[in-house]
């Protein structure tokens, strides 16, 4: 549950702006990565955030600050003095489990989004909040823990290859934007293979545990949704151009973002679908087989429960019963016994329940 | 259900703007506490309503007007006449059930919201009006009882810690629907728990009465539904800068707002979503024990039936039977039924019924 | 049904405009009340609607006529010559289970409304259709017959109360607009007592004809939102000042109807959310009872069919079965057969069917 | 499945405006009905469409020129050379199964309406295309047979009463599409009393073959829904103005068919309400009586089962078994027995199994 | 399931605009084939895609280069720096399995559809997809593998009938997205097929295969709709004049396409209505069924356990049974069993059970 809402209570009563940490300590040192670069040069450092300082360089070169792990509060409230951030802003880095959303502020635009990540072991998606804070020439980024979703795009400035370097602040901060979506599709594929493998269980050797599973697929699927629905909006208004930050050459590259959104989206909603037969399908089976069963019973009890009875009868202790001592009783009596069992074996034909 | 309509057959046929508590008398006595405040000076004192006048006083300083108890018709009508407010606004006031809402006058704005606690002995949730007149320089809130979900605003006021002592009415008045919306979480968090709660024992241990609760649980989440939807329409119309008293600055923290309700109602939407679902789960797990009861049953009757019926043949008393005379009739019959069984068993298993 | 869709094969092939009384005839007779109204003075009588002609007053008063029972076509006739009525407008007025609606023309407005009473005898919600001319100074209203809902608008007049006589027309179709709007609250909450006692029953007794006591509710429900929703528009509209006809004061008037109308489809949105899911629980709760009387006759029968079965044997009268000769061959198989019974209990005790 | 689309594979690779008949050829011949009026004059005549050519009149009448029966290609394309008419509006005239929608051109506009019919025979909603082109001064018609819906506007023509006579092609072509839309009325009510026939069923005496009913109630509601929906769109944007051949005046007129559609829309998705709950009702019933069922047995089975095995061991055949030769054991047997069934029915009871 | 996803794991980390193919190598070899054609001339020729290189010819014909397979990435990225095609269309161009949509470039417009094809054996519908880079006087197509779809639109260029030689790229723009929706309305006849003859074995002859069959026709019907809904706002935006490359007399064109697109969700909207209630209706014929072999086990079982019974009672040995002795104790035994079996018809026959 956890993971639909976070554990609030602890901020109920402070002032708006407050800065508390909320969600698990999912990094065990908070480390702060500065990389530096322009179309010629490149730098790469960290930083020890306890000693340093912040400053905001007045040079030409991008720098793009990374911040892994958000427990430590005075850390993030450093650089959010050093940049100038509005405490709403800061209060929003550090409560994870934020829904995705884009504030525009006159110098800066914040972005919040959800990484998401498929866990094999519990069949669960884990979800990571990742804000973005894009200035004029610098970008800050804020992770819960060091994670190699972004690994490539660090690559890409170092090797110097692509366009990377030659684009601004705005270019990297979309770079980042479509990691993050890209590994949406990871997410999906995963789950893409649990409705496959569902549905040929489902049609081939349905077991009585499908049902649970079928319920925690469709669990996943609204964690899912709930999680990239409101990034349609997100990008939807940088595409638009609501943010002054990304330059007029970058915006193509947001609606490529923006496809790839709605398409997520539209595949969600499909297995949704998908899924949303699934139980009917498997109930339908379940009353099938009921059928067959109680057919079998049936058919059995109808026929022996009346040769039972004649049994019954002819055992009967009385002193006058003249067929008792006929000399072709017995024999009559199992010839009709028998003629009974096909009668109604014929009329159980009839009736289809054979 | 009186939570979702509130009795209004006392209201038919009066003129608009009539003045009749509609609700429950959840106070014992009508208190008026008022609190003045400006960047440097704080006054806090009650107010016997029977005997003093109100009187907008014309100073410096930020009033907050605090009525708790809302069955006393007099005082609210006092006060309406104090601040010359329309009719229609008192009348909503007094007739708690409202749909939160927001009325723009000229000198004033009317806002009225649902709070929200989550009774634990019933499982329930109870709601409270809260209405809000912001006026230029004051505040009017109107509870129906003395509550504890303001105190922590009242104490940044009185401790002057944070911003509040800086700035105006309006910031006070989002102070006050803030640690309304804040409370929301909180009572998300307590059916979160319970849909956590149920959810487990519906995959390990479902009883019968968990169709009941999963209905109940439903219940819940419709009332909750109805309570907060609208408030997203107040705050939206509030935050488009609707109402002139809201100045330029307040405006990031009312979008602020707006994001956690719309969290709130992103997180209730999921809990349908997820609740939903629960009824198909139980009930196709009973389906599935109900085919076990059968198949119980079918195998038992279907082996011995047919067997009593043969011991049944050989008891009875025709004086003809010749299988009766000879001495390995018996064994012979054991035989035959043991062999029954046998087959009897593997059809079974082929039928997958064991 | 008529409810739902009224009888127009009369109707069909005529010309646009075509006059025809459509619906039952509710009165008797057609009764026609002229109210004449200004801060000072108030007149009212009864107008013989066969001999008299109406004549549109140039006084400084508000003319409110109130026509009861539409089954004479003539006397409708008569009306829209003196008024200038468009043929639709009498048309629809005399077409009852019209849609509300509203239409502008330039000299007056039109609207169409539905008055619900809850009928407590079949439990059904009877609808009766209002239709409202406005003009510059005076009302007509058209009703199927005369009702008690418009008697304290009529009073509040006659007494001089309140603002309604200082007002003009145009507060008058408010102040009736109005008495219809607060008279759905009547209708809802007669609803809302069924919507209890039904909840209350499913939880703890439920009958077999709760399945169709749910499926009527659901109807009214139905009826209930079909009569109710396009009132959403009409008022809607109105508010946005789409007539002219309505004053600038009246407006927050209009915004306070618009506030009830919705709150109103909110509830009835509310019923059908709570009505929808009780069936499921019904049925989950035949299904468990189901489960439970096939349980006792699985245990009874599975235990007693093999005991049975075994005293078969030995009532077998082979003349060899060295057992039967035996002295402890009886107490033998009485303790076997408890021995059989023990065991079985103990196994349905851990499959849980005891 | 013919209604919902229609065999359009001999159209597939054909060039857009190819001439090709899709559908059943519903009439005989070809015939071509003329209407020529105005104020004054009538004048009515049948056109031998083979031998004479079209000839836009110049005249100061309103022409209808009526077609009735689509499977003649070469007609339909004389008339389209004669009026100018685009070759895609051609192709949308014979290829019947359309979306009801409107084109405005330049001089003409060309809007496709669904004549709807309910056949009493086989309960099915049947669909006929209705064309219409409205020049300045002329209206051509297509259908796919004569048939009788505009049989009262032809009269009222001829006859020149009302008001058809004095206006323009404008007002024809409204009087046309109001016929088309009155008509639904008649389908609904057909409609309405099989819903409320199934409903009375539904309630007494429900039946297996109900569900199959519901069933096809439902495809009749979908298939009706699917031929009106678009009508919406239609007329409203006619409303609105879009094509500049309706006259200032039929406006109000327009509105007036608006508010039908609406209306028709409304009472299709309130018997979609009703219908779609009534299989849920039914299977509610199903489970009830096979409740029932399962008791009886269960009591009968549970009561009697004991009983025989009590009976089954006094009628082994151990050569020790002293009670069998107690003078009173038959009388305590039979005494027990009794017990056994009081004890039984008691207990039942108490578990409301009778 | 890669229908629904297609694999992009191998995508993940890359820059955008990384050229990389996704999705099955379905044609053996590239071919190109350039298609030159004005009023005049036409000329036709294959490209040997590894050698030449390409150049935008500057003359007045419309170019038509038609590439078929694109698993060789070199030569897209040939075509790519001929045109000057934006790497992010090149990277849509080979990414199969693309949600349809259009992108608005400076000189050029690029589009991307999905071909339908109901593939008979395993009555899946498989999916192509196919690009369009529409130039002033050019146009680019992509298909994943040489096919008959565009082959009409070829032979009308080659015959020069109708429009299309005469028009410019745009047209023949039209002319192939037509050929794609078109080609929908084959696909949905053959779902219309398989929905009706489901629904006939519904009714007729409902086997237990039906409910996996309804939940696959679902499927498919859930992927159709994934694949056109999106066409629709691609068309609408053409038809809204987006792209400037359309020109105005083309227009009325892209309308009809988009009237056609419409039809085909309608159907495919309506299909998804029908199938949606088969499980149920199939579901209740199993309860139905289901119902009646309980019936004729509990009618046969409750007659003859108590007659059983008391045939039982006198197969007792007791050695004092007064009735053993009696005469006509055995013709009365018989009597009474018979009246029982009477009484308890009777009330079968009351109870509806036969």
């Amino acid at each position: 549950m956890s993971r639909f809402i976070k554990k609030s209570s602890k901020k109920a009563g402070l002032p708006p702006g407050a800065l508390i940490h909320v969600g698990d300590k999912k990094a065990e040192e908070v480390s702060i990565r500065i990389i530096d670069y322009n179309e010629k040069d490149f730098e790469e450092r960290d930083l020890s955030p306890v000693h340093e300082t912040f400053s905001c360089k007045e040079t030409s070169t991008v720098t793009w600050i990374s911040v892994d792990g958000l427990h430590d509060v005075d850390i993030i409230q450093n650089i959010g003095e050093a940049f100038h951030l509005h405490p709403l802003v800061l209060e929003d880095v550090l409560n994870t489990g934020q829904r995705p959303k884009i504030d525009d502020f006159e110098t800066y635009t914040f972005i919040t989004l959800m990484m998401l990540f498929y866990v094999d072991e519990n069949w669960q998606i884990r979800s990571e909040q990742f804000s973005l804070i894009l200035g004029d020439d610098y970008i800050i980024s804020f992770q819960e823990k060091a994670g190699g979703i972004f690994d490539p795009v660090k690559k890409r400035i170092k090797n110097g290859k692509g366009r990377i370097r030659m684009r601004g602040a705005d270019y990297l901060a979309y770079a980042l934007i479509d990691a993050v979506v890209d590994n949406y599709f990871l997410v999906l594929e995963k789950i893409g293979e649990r409705v496959d493998s569902l549905e040929e269980r489902l049609m081939n050797d349905p077991q009585s545990e499908i049902a649970q599973e079928i319920h925690l697929l469709k669990r996943e699927l609204i964690f899912l949704r709930k999680s990239v629905w409101p990034l349609r909006e997100v990008i939807s208004s940088l595409e638009r151009g609501e943010s002054d930050l990304f330059k007029k050459e970058t915006e193509i590259y947001l609606r490529d973002i923006y496809d790839h959104t709605i398409q997520v989206i539209d595949t969600i909603e499909t297995f949704r679908d998908m899924v949303s037969g699934m139980l009917d399908v498997y109930l339908s089976g379940i009353s099938n087989r009921m059928n067959q069963v109680m057919k079998v019973l049936t058919v059995i009890a109808t026929i022996f429960i009346p040769l039972t009875f004649v049994a019954g009868i002819y055992g009967m202790n009385f002193k006058y019963m003249p067929e008792l001592e006929w000399p072709w009783s017995y024999p009559i009596v199992l010839i009709v016994m028998m003629v009974i069992v096909v009668i109604m074996l014929i009329w159980f034909r009839r009736k289809r329940f054979l």
